[in-house]
């Protein structure tokens, strides 16, 4: 007995078939005895096709009257997978964003939650109903428009609702059978991780895992909220985040949780930069006024020689140019020699909260890389995080070596891709 | 100077480039100097493409998950003429029928509007933005579900909010030219008429007239809206239906609006009737029990020798099959020999306020009729109309005849369909 909050994303619910097997699944957990809220993404390509008709009538689509377009998706996957489950005996009723009371800030097409208000969905479990949420969207406190909350926001909405009605948990449902430690489309070897903490699946998201994004998983942390990540295809027990081991399984926490890798980054080096203060500032406030998002920055200490220092940042790739157009402005100023830009680099993480305590994870792990003759271009680290970046080229070989040497491979090959791409 | 309401049907929004050509006539209103409030119906075939979507999960959708359904229909095209709005450099704001303050009663499906609050219409009016409001849809006033309003529901948002916002006019763009004096696929000199009245529309509506529907005109009569249907593909002037002649040109009323033609209806006759008070209630109460709708109902005078009287009435072919079986379950209790049920004919009606004053019209339609060697089956009449049931065969032969006899014929083909079959 308890109350599940269920996401089911967009490959899940591709066409009526997926409906009505989502729909079952839903009904299996109501029968269970639980009061069950299902929040559910557009069906399948549906926010493509209608992004195409938006550019079809408008390159430069505002973002108000976009949001109200994509929104459209979900209202139609949500009414009828409530008719779906109501076709099967069972009391559904559906709500949009704002009638579900998820509240956000003003930012069209990728806005905030900044409270949700469950009054209807409430009343609506009292009454003994499914109740269907439209995931990804919310209504803006101040203007009353509807809004849309960008990537992964129908995670974030499931996460919110399972807060605001303190769920015992929320279920992420997807195409792949869980967490895993690698992605299993490079390695074959690649194991599902039962349990994970949230702090280590922040790294992992971070890091380029796709299975969550860190702003749901960010979001279950704050508010204690433990996610569990499943296949909607086949059943299976999936992967826990949480504080705490859960599930039928409590078990010890690994000392690596996995390795993750991101080839959508590019790298910046800001070469011969003055070794004085204010230069770094200078540089990077450049970068944060034209709204670019930076993720590694490494520096290292200037040659005694010339006082000069290179500086290095990662970005995403689409966001490049627009970062060195920003720097090329502030040349004169700072007075460094040259940019140097590269996007033919990867990202290699390695995380797990045990390498606090096991000082030789560092060395195995550019060992590990070495003996698979991969070359270290730039380091970076975080408490519970290694990460290097290495040439696109290594980046599958680089992946299962580490993987490998730190004794993740399972015996078998035992993950499976079921549906589409995900969301 | 004035405030204007233009509907535009899913005919006319079928495409991106459907959806371009309308942003420019709506821009085009606004540049007059007008306020302009636009109400959209759903792109070409969404609808039937969500009631096939809805079909497949679920043999009975639910009337409040179905209207949910179908309402994402209206909110992508009217966002995305938003979108095309803005493109050509003015402000638009799309609103759904809820935010627009389409207030209606829990009927789904077939919604009954009972208010209309525009705040948020006129204060986006008052910022100088053009105003687009999804037809078709309103929020319910007890519960805050969403509901639709059923057939030609976007021609009564549009005549509904004109009122409520005290417009000039309620300009209903469709995809031929305006009403005809006839339906122009059977009647190639069919005139467009210029000017008719509440009165007359309201009669062809319910006559078989298909342009605008007979709910749409009640309404626009009652607030007293002046409605101008018109093409939204050729830009011509189309006709005003109204208390009093306008436009350019103010002109008399004919004596004849048009002919009107039928052939949705079947022909239910109840032979030997005993012809005593309360058969005839009996009767009917059975039928309405049914909740069928029923449309002519003719008895005559009852053969003196017999007793006996045939009751013979007519109503929408689908609903037959359940007025004959609520029919044979009442036959002990009124003592009738037998039902008739004829699904083979057509309704045709001639239609003018001006054959009050005129008396000879009802013998010139009959002339006319019996010259094209139509047979009448039933005859049926009000105060502004005349009815005749007829063999289907015979119906496009008979409305010409007719249409020519009354002098309704145009020196040219004049009539042209432009789009789909619209709403």
């Amino acid at each position: 007995m308890g109350l599940v909050v269920q996401k089911y994303g967009g490959s899940s619910v591709a066409d009526a078939e997926g409906i009505k097997r989502v729909a079952k699944r839903i009904v299996e957990a109501k029968k269970n005895g639980n009061q069950v809220v299902v929040v559910v993404s557009a069906m399948g390509d549906t926010t493509d096709e209608l992004i195409d008709l938006a550019q079809e009538v408008s390159p430069i689509p505002s973002g108000r009257e976009f949001d109200m377009l994509l929104t459209a998706g979900e209202r139609i996957s949500m009414a009828l997978l409530a008719m779906a489950i109501k076709n099967l005996g069972h009391e559904a009723q559906s709500f949009t964003g704002s009638q579900a009371g998820v509240i956000t800030d003003s930012v069209h097409n990728k806005a905030r939650i900044i409270d949700v208000t469950p009054g209807r969905i409430k009343a609506s479990l009292d009454e003994g109903n499914i109740a269907i949420v439209a995931g990804f969207q919310g209504v803006s406190q101040d203007k009353k428009d509807i809004t849309t909350l960008g990537r992964g926001g129908s995670d974030t909405t499931a996460v919110a609702l399972a807060a605001a009605l303190n769920a015992d948990v929320c279920e992420i449902y997807t195409d792949v059978d869980g967490v895993f430690t690698a992605d299993p489309r490079v390695v074959k070897k690649a194991r599902k991780i039962d349990w994970i903490s949230f702090e280590d699946m922040l790294e992992l998201a971070s890091s380029g895992s796709k299975v969550l994004l860190h702003r749901c998983v960010e979001y279950a942390r704050r508010y204690n909220i433990p996610i569990h990540v499943r296949s909607s295809f086949s059943g299976l027990q999936g992967t826990w985040v949480s504080n705490e081991p859960q599930g039928d399984r409590p078990m010890e926490q690994a000392i690596i949780s996995g390795v993750a890798h991101d080839t959508s980054e590019a790298k910046v080096t800001v070469v011969g930069v003055p070794d004085k203060p204010g230069e770094a500032a200078r540089i990077f406030r450049a970068i944060a006024d034209s709204e670019v998002n930076i993720d590694m920055v490494v520096q290292n200490v200037s040659a005694a020689s010339t006082g000069l220092t290179d500086i290095s940042f990662t970005l995403p790739k689409a966001e490049g140019r627009k970062a060195v157009a920003a720097l090329e402005k502030t040349r004169a100023a700072v007075g460094f020699d040259s940019l140097r830009y590269d996007d033919q680099i990867a990202k290699i993480s390695l995380v797990g909260a045990g390498m606090k305590t096991n000082p030789g994870v560092t060395a195995a792990f550019f060992e590990a890389l070495s003996n698979a003759g991969v070359n270290i271009e730039l380091i970076s680290t975080s408490e519970i995080r290694i990460s290097v970046v290495t040439r696109a080229d290594d980046v599958n070989e680089a992946v299962r070596a580490v993987h490998s040497a730190f004794g993740l491979d399972s015996e078998t090959d035992e993950a499976v891709v079921y549906g589409g791409t995900g969301r």
